[in-house]
């Protein structure tokens, strides 16, 4: 047992903890969910420790000696050590003071250790006055959400990339399959079905701009700002030199905040961001619903589609099998709009210089980036490229509908158009047949201009 | 032109108009929506004020002669008199200060003729001292909204249960049409169409439980507390007293808070009750798309059932009937679940003694019980009584339904039995055919095990 | 009365009604607000009409003498007549079919007078084969959605710009200022309340150029692609044709869907441009409670400011004045909040080839709209531009803020620096004399050291 | 290595797994968050599944030997065993199945092992054919849902029930503290500091009786349902047995549902659970607020409270000290929120004969209960019991409120009271010395009538 001291009291740490008070002491206030922050969270956060103490090396506000040890220190973490010494919960103090806290002790006694000395020993280099230097949780933890953001976003937009590509394909492959239309989930004018999977391929490549476009504006940070985004406590040229470090550390293009400010007081470019997000899932969620109903059946459902089987359905009725993966995709998808929800719900919590909800909306914004990053390429794999098209129950369907009756509108206008659609409905014929019948064109005519292959093409995408 | 006073003032206003200064102001400092308080809400506030009057009179707390000027006055408004007078915006100051002042000037004013002043008299009766005696916004305002609310909840359990009972005729009819289950969309063992809509049914009158759980709590009134809560400026008795008249006049037996500055701060009665709506409206769209999806069609959906056509579906495809009514249903559900995000946002934002929020939280809920109260009778009358089952769509397509296998694990295993619904699917046969094609049954002891009547039937109901 | 009939059946509709059955119908089948579409929805989908007329008239695929009829009459609609014709509510058919017939109807039978006929002549000219030619509700619906909310953003743009200036003045105003900053609502190092507000406008400003960028994107429009995308029904050029005509009557630089049938499945540009809205609402509530706490007293609250006294706060306390504007504020940002849930759920409700949910994400995101175009100016300047800064207050508190002692921690250690801080507060002194007091500094070097007005300003804007 | 293979094909699993094939898919189908079910569900399912085999026993519906070695594996995971088995992620397939079968395949397979046969020997005993008989996953899943949440939801009963009595003894303690009630944030009538945390102990109160009730519906279960509700290949009497084993192993005094389909196709009982957790959420954070308000300062705030001290506020101002405590309350309120949304969410996409959406909606649910059930003991620890009222600023502030010139109303007016205010506040004087100084009262007589402690009181509690 070591004890530590701070300016509330002691406690007792275990030796080997590299962490100190102030991280056990969050661990005791907030035993809330059982879950600490996000390696890739973690990650960024140690990374601008490391660009910290750079930029303050270089403009010779911290001696060469500590700054080396906590750099050493925090390159050993990105190495993958001491993970387990991260200990704060995703609920914790406002403003993240506790995990930047926690972040700020773990580099602390590892360089102690490096330095030569005891953990603990912090008149030799101190977790306060050294490896946050020239920083405040204030101005720290949202810069390394935007850092643990962007980098968790560039994965996603690769994923979108693909899928949207998958769903492409899977278009093309089945672009001469013409399937009745539906709107208001009524019989409409006939498309392809390969068309409808390119569409959706357009609102993924639609939702991956958004996202891109919010993930950009990201890249402005609130680093420098200390405290309340004046820059106290920081030497000149601080700011420029901090972000120029952590720019290259993460080969990111970071910019510093317009107005150092605005930076710390609102956390509208996150809320933004999750925004984004929720648009996304707002489009999987309606392309899985279609997948399912396109699936439906077999006997007594619309059974257009197969869906691939990937695991048994039911435990009481055998051989049904489910469309799990795109209910998997709506679930998850639910979950992504009430993450988004406590993100707005904390962004409108700011008050006066600072935003203190912010730990709630990192983790929540992560755990929709994991979420989707984990689960899209197997939904892809699993699911989208397994489709098969059922073109006999399609071409079976499709001959009937009446609503190709929207052909002879301009011939013979609306409303006799409607009575032939009636009519044919009623006696259980195709539209061509009865046009036939009542002779108002031969076959010949008729196959002509009822030509499925050419009414069903998509000419504008 | 009359001039009128307030400490911040003067204002000129219409000879004609009975409100005041303070409703003047409010006009142009919410020029908002264009929309006012609706008659239901400003009714229920007129009784409150005739109940206080009379409440004053009783405990001589009030001039007899006033207080008769008042009631009379506030009762040509419940007779439908004045009602152009009330200007106020839906959105307003915090409290509904604006509201209640312009409550009380137009009372005043048409008192003051009634006593033969000229309106703007306000030395012989007086918004704030006679009108508003023994009141503040902060009590009355809450007050006016429960009570308006509960009349409304009224009617709309009466239109819940009428719907309910709709729907259990509807499935009444419907009792012996046996037709394929669906979990996850996909085929699963049989039930009866009439069973589906008798557990809609249900599911209705469960909603309408919760709605009456939660309207019964909005008996409880802040009432009597006026400014925090405590009562300042109410004569002895006069909570008590003020509380037995406004019941009187309402017919609804009111209580008083269980405590009155909690009965200020927190408006958790009236955004409980706004939750139960939004898990009606849960409900609702549920419904509704079961019914457009069992609707769909007429060649290319599921096409179990058709609902009454009501008017042309499209623009430009003649004859297509759209489900519109159902449409419509879960459009307004999500505008009641937004409504319902409102109110609980506006929940939250309470400070210290008092929720200022409060209009916006009546203003969306009467919103939302209005809706429901217009559509809800059209809903029922001209989209529920008038559906139809497709009996011959519904027995081919259940005739083919393999999940029938799940009859048969009980005898030769989930295993077994899953081959032979594979099977069954492959060879395009009905199970039991299959089964007595395998000479695992002969035809009549499959007749009766698969009797479909039997096996739909639903016993827990 | 005259008798129209359509597919379903006949209607008597009165003499002077320009609407017609399909209107009619829909006013019987949707009795849920009373209210009906905005003037400025109303206007853009006329316009489109004449798009439409013109285009098909230069394509050889309308009448001349039909087509000059139809843009007579929309023209007449466009200088403000007929408007009381528009009889759908906001809660209709999905799609809007609704809607759009009654648009086509009121133009019908405008130009069957202007040629000559009467209304209801429909062989002479008719609203489904000539007002709607080459057209869906499909597609015009959410393509007079679109325009309205761009020329509706543009006046919201010009606003926010406005509102963000006024900030920014106000700031410019009171620069010199130095108050406790305050983070986690406790005394934090100081800034200036002139910086304050400066970031208060720079919040806007970021909003507002998001507002933009969802605005532009708008400007891809579903016209042309008909029913289903595809643009079925439709001469050649129509498409590239119509969008050119409604963008000289509009005078925006429309395009044409990327894709037609995703233009028509997906709302996601809608959505966003939503959600874009509700971000605004975030920065807005925030800044709102921050006017609230910064106004608090006058004795018992933070005091720092005045907010202008714009009515009578109490109806029972007199003298009171409340923070009634910015409390308005903060209920319309939870209206908008909730439009926005509202908007994302129906965004997600789309199927198949097309979201019929359309009609409720327009009536809620102009009804923002209007809220916010109608609220901001008048917020501006009632509110923002009278706020006084109470500098007394200010500054006696200001005086013994305690977390000026950050400026000690690079020279003495957080540590040490945090005991003198519980000392000042202990003994009620301000740092800087307990500094001198301790002989650390000399007052004269206290002075300096401590010099709020350098300490405070923010070098990052 | 050992192989399993269902319909779909085969699989290798590790020799030492006691989960199945239908686990393993899983564990491959849905890889997307890396936790599982929460050890309270899975007990609460497992408890279920010795409901199920004593019931089957009893009817004669299951083998004796086999029903008990079902009994004894399951009794060794409800006594801590093998809960590593259970490895299918929150996010699954729809319905539950893959879970459900995860518990049956445990099952099984540790009870094979208890009858001596190898893990995998399924025709000894199956995980369908035998743990799972007389059960679905659309049965159990929900059903173990609601006695999960039963369970949990005594606890946070049990737990607010003692919160709510820490605010009533930390008010009792300050009942004799007048201070300046609040109202719009503003000065208004005095009320006592006591007074307002005992408001804050019957908002708690309120909360959890709406808790009491909504958790009261969920005894109701819809066990024994099967497939589609109505019981398919269940033994005669089975649901009456099985609920009343379940009754006693959970000692719950569970109910069949009233309509065995309704049970399945609507998830309304725990969305209506769900809300009455966001309306507590709702409750406490405003009371965090109100916390963290009250205790702003030292120098700056409001500094009416002292929050106990648990952690240093800042990594870089020194000695600085915030309400995390309450802030950490806020964060898991917003977290509520939005996890309430989820579950909204989810409840709206049942179809037809079930809601497969269940998944979603015990996890947010059960997470929702375990943030509260670890967080609130501590929070009333740390936070509500330590609060002390900082006397001495309290009495200054509240000295000179000028709402106190309210009590003047019903004397002089309204008007004149308001004058009365203004002027004191100019002049910087107490109501009470401004009545004095202008003869309207002699200071005895002022004494009396503004006697704080008899005006500050609640009565009405």
């Amino acid at each position: 047992m070591r004890e530590e001291e701070d300016f509330l009291g002691k406690k007792n740490l275990p030796d080997s903890a590299y962490y100190g008070i102030q991280t056990q002491r969050a661990v005791e206030n907030f035993p809330v969910t059982g879950r600490g922050e996000s390696k890739e969270f973690i990650l960024a956060y140690v990374m601008l420790k490391i660009a910290a103490a750079e930029a303050n090396m270089e403009l010779d506000n911290l001696d060469h000696e500590q700054g080396s040890a906590i750099i050493k220190a925090a390159q050993e973490i990105l190495g993958g050590k001491l993970l387990g010494e991260f200990r704060v919960d995703l609920f914790q103090a406002g403003a993240g003071t506790s995990f930047n806290m926690n972040v700020n002790e773990v580099i602390a006694n590892r360089a102690l250790e490096i330095l030569g000395h005891s953990k603990g020993d912090y008149n030799y280099l101190n977790p306060n006055d050294h490896v946050n230097r020239s920083q405040s949780s204030n101005d720290t933890f949202p810069t390394a959400s935007h850092v643990a953001i962007v980098m968790e976003a560039d994965k996603l937009m690769e994923t979108l990339h693909k899928l949207s590509s998958s769903m492409e394909d899977k278009g093309k492959s089945m672009i001469s399959v013409p399937k009745s239309g539906r709107t208001h989930l009524m019989d409409a004018m006939p498309i392809t079905i390969g068309d409808e999977f390119i569409a959706y391929s357009e609102a993924i490549k639609r939702a991956l701009n958004r996202i891109k476009e919010s993930r950009n504006n990201l890249l402005e940070i609130p680093l420098g700002g200390t405290a309340t985004g004046n820059g106290v406590n920081t030497p000149p040229l601080y700011r420029e030199t901090v972000i120029k470090k952590l720019s290259k550390l993460t080969s990111l293009p970071l910019l510093p905040a317009k107005n150092g400010m605005e930076a710390l007081q609102s956390r509208s470019i996150m809320v933004a961001f999750s925004n984004s997000l929720a648009e996304l899932a707002v489009e999987l969620s309606r392309i899985a619903n279609d997948l399912r109903l396109m699936g439906s059946g077999p006997t007594s459902g619309l059974n257009e589609i197969v869906l691939p089987p990937v695991q048994p359905g039911s435990s009481i009725m055998p051989g049904k099998v489910n469309p799990v993966m795109a209910e998997c995709m709506n679930m998850i998808c639910f979950q992504i709009m009430g993450n988004n929800s406590t993100v707005s719900l904390a962004g409108q919590a700011g008050q006066f210089e600072l935003n203190v909800m912010t730990p709630v909306m990192i983790s929540n914004i992560l755990e929709t980036l994991a979420m989707l990053n984990n689960y899209l390429p197997v939904f892809q794999e699993k699911c989208i490229e397994g489709i098969m098209a059922n073109k006999k129950t399609i071409e079976d369907r499709t001959g009937k509908n009446p609503s190709i009756a929207t052909l002879l509108s301009p011939k013979i206008g609306y409303s006799e158009a409607a009575k032939l659609s009636k009519e044919a409905l009623k006696t259980d014929q195709s539209i061509k047949d009865l046009v036939v019948m009542k002779g108002l064109m031969t076959m010949k005519e008729a196959d002509k201009f009822f030509d499925l292959d050419k009414i069903s093409k998509n000419p504008y995408k």
